[in-house]
């Protein structure tokens, strides 16, 4: 068992101003743990980590084929979009293909992700629609289930709505935990968010990788989707992109609000889960391309893309670089 | 010696999904610690909790009156306002009796920190200023004291200017720390940070108050100004501003940035420093309410205005209540 240390710290001139505990679990492809940071069995929301897990039941129930989508739409599905002209496009037209519109998602509108859309947004003087929110795509995917299933559309984001119990189950079912011990609460788009412990995360995303390099068809097609469209996994600027596209798919990373990431190294079968204990996302990017380092899947020498996630400067208001995000030297 | 806990949690549902570590030292006027929490010797940059002891030398030398300013502009120069019209007129008013101007601050431009101030230039369709810098006050008692003294104005905000190197020679009288200990490097708005322990830091504040409540002059006109001008100190939704108006000026309370906040209950000659771990400012406003209403300095059913910093609730983007940030029920 490897005990790594992932704590990011924040430094200001010579000396650390703060400092962020991150937690994480490495789990192999028979279910091993076999690394840990802090507390593996941490308990958190999985937040956007799901999505490739809340996409599975519309293509296991053959709906996602009888609607017509693909690989783009899949990814969009499985995503947490910048809100850029093409991921909105993508949404609306999957939308369309299922006679539904922007207000029969659930989910709210947010300023775009991406710091392109934001400024596309803005310069077309339009406000942000439910169509810009990231999660506009894994909430068509479940409109298309409801859609294909037969069940009611309307109320598709609450508890009992059959989509939402569908998703339970299958959450329970890649993480191994039984569906009655997963706590839920309400996630930033309206859907049910699951708790898990880390090490369940992580057990979920080694699993998704085995199986998908074992060729089991609906893992495949999430795996190949992810791995083959990072722009629509994230965006112009998003740091799973920016990953899925340097290690060419060999990796693909899900972030998760408040500082959760899920990560599979997908021909090893090794998943990983890791968790900033205060929530901040400014020390999730370094913490998993460390433990990424250290198996190898990155290179210690970042291309200069990946470098500014793993070691962010930080500029004061006259310009002036002051200090930076980072894990500590050694 | 009291061990508090003041660490802060943000739920979601029934379940904790993010926590926060809060450092506290407490220190009384003959400079004992008399509670902590987790490290009080932890070491961490003052930023802005630090202005009321770097206007002091404008105050001792005398050119605070030369230049004829009053509690207003005092009160400002020790805050972090908002950015509201009233406190930008009134930066650009402290300018002008030195016979300057916005573009002799060393400071950079952002966005107001107050809501009011961020409607009010937007609707203007102007952009922000120097002046609009929450430090702006500060800036303008750096170059008053230049410009009184008979130094160069240019660079005063160098480590190496008589400006900084009088701020740091206060900083170390107050906090009982020696200046060649005391690190230093360069503050969100340009001019010198200090780095100190929280109990030091306390500990300056607890002299602060102390030394007001035995009418010593200067300590006297710092503390008069915050306690009778709490808009000035922060701004018409500042947590700062909110606290010294609840008291009446009992206590006064100094923000800064990465969750490093100083307070002193003026009465009593306490003087408390905290440190959010991770630098959350969600953090620090409920940690410090906690560690007010331990002393009685705040009651604990608190006016509303308090009770909104001390338990905030947490919306999604359907503007649904899905969890809040708070210190954990006992």
């Amino acid at each position: 068992m490897d005990h790594l240390t992932l704590d990011v710290v924040v430094t200001r001139g010579a000396l650390i101003e703060s400092r962020h505990r991150v937690h994480a679990a490495v789990v192999d492809a028979k279910g091993n743990t076999i690394a840990t940071a802090h507390d593996p069995a941490t308990v958190t929301y999985w937040r956007s980590c799901a999505k490739p897990f809340q996409v599975m039941p519309l293509l296991e129930s053959d709906g996602f084929d009888q609607v017509g989508w693909g690989d783009d739409h899949l990814a969009l599905a499985c995503g947490s979009h910048g809100g850029e002209p093409e991921h909105v496009a993508l949404a609306q037209a999957m939308l369309a293909t299922i006679g539904m519109e922007e207000g029969d998602l659930a989910c709210g509108p947010h300023d775009p992700l991406a710091a392109r859309g934001q400024k596309m947004l803005r310069e077309s003087g339009q406000r942000p629609t439910r169509l810009h929110n990231n999660c506009s795509g894994k909430h068509a995917a479940m409109l298309a289930w409801a859609h294909t299933a037969g069940w009611p559309t309307v109320g598709y984001e609450r508890a009992h709505h059959p989509v939402q119990e569908g998703c339970l189950a299958e959450v329970a079912k890649w993480s191994g935990v039984e569906a009655g011990a997963i706590g839920r609460a309400i996630d930033g788009c309206g859907v049910v968010v699951f708790a898990l412990p880390l090490d369940a995360m992580a057990n979920a995303y080694a699993r998704l990788a085995d199986r998908a390099r074992r060729s089991h068809e609906v893992p495949s097609r999430i795996v190949h989707a992810m791995q083959t469209r990072p722009f629509l996994v994230g965006g112009s600027d998003r740091f799973d992109s920016a990953i899925i596209a340097a290690t060419e798919g060999r990796v693909i990373t899900k972030v998760g609000a408040e500082g959760v990431h899920s990560v599979a190294i997908v021909d090893e079968g090794i998943g990983i889960a890791i968790k900033v204990e205060c929530g901040a996302q400014r020390a999730q990017f370094p913490a998993v391309i460390a433990v990424l380092q250290h198996y190898g899947a990155l290179p210690r020498d970042l291309p200069p893309r990946l470098a500014e996630f793993s070691h962010r400067q930080l500029h004061n208001t006259r310009g002036e670089v002051v200090g930076d995000i980072r894990l500590p030297q050694k």
